[in-house]
């Protein structure tokens, strides 16, 4: 379907539900979610979302994702008040990565950063090159 | 690794082999990697990388994909002259997604818009909001 349509011009519009249904999700029913700062465009994380997990976000503008680790709806920042205020989601060319603009209080990163994307590469060594704005402990310390 | 030495300071560093070493590559040998456009923030696409890509990415400063549906590494823009200049390359805290910052030429996407992320949803309905920069039949059909 998105690969059927992708020569259409602005404006064509199709269902939330068709979309879903032909969604690339992977064999665990999951597409990557990628979170971006909606004003200063920072990348902030990427996790994964289900269906339910689109659906419930759209719904209530609160960002959710599909913990992988926990085999559950994951409602960012139930444990840590770090929640993610939704201004935007947007679907790719062939269905299988979302963007999900957000207003992200505090920090994205279970560590304490802002974003998750701390390790900098080069051909030689990878190296941390951000430093924590909140204290884990108390983020989840509580 | 990525997760023992979490609460690093700034300037601490590895080797980029004991960093691919501990990459979570998924059952294919992949990670997701995130292509942004270096000076305006665009969220370009989302691909994969397997260990090569990320050596030769890092290696040439052209990026280099692993094309899931070839099966081989991709050099973006070996077709359709849409190149990625490397800028930058970052791993998330879990070491299962890059971030990779660059200068793209003209469109990412394969439909010739600049980015994949051209379906906007919401609630009720999800639409095309991004017209084509190239024409597509340019871009592959010489």
């Amino acid at each position: 379907m998105f690969k059927h349509n992708e020569q259409q011009p602005e404006g064509f519009q199709i269902s939330l539900k068709e979309a879903l249904d032909n969604l690339a999700f992977n064999d665990a029913g999951l597409v990557a979610a990628i979170a971006q700062q909606h004003d200063s465009g920072e990348v902030l994380m990427m996790a994964w979302m289900n269906r339910e997990a689109i659906e419930e976000t759209l719904a209530t503008g609160r960002v959710c994702y599909f913990s992988r680790s926990r085999g559950k709806l994951w409602r960012k920042g139930e444990s840590s008040g770090q929640v993610q205020t939704l201004k935007e989601l947007r679907i790719d060319c062939d269905g299988d990565a979302l963007l999900v603009k957000v207003d992200q209080t505090g920090s994205a990163c279970h560590t304490g950063r802002r974003d998750c994307f701390y390790w900098k590469a080069d051909a030689n060594n990878v190296t941390i090159d951000k430093a924590p704005i909140k204290d884990p402990k108390e983020l989840y310390g509580k």
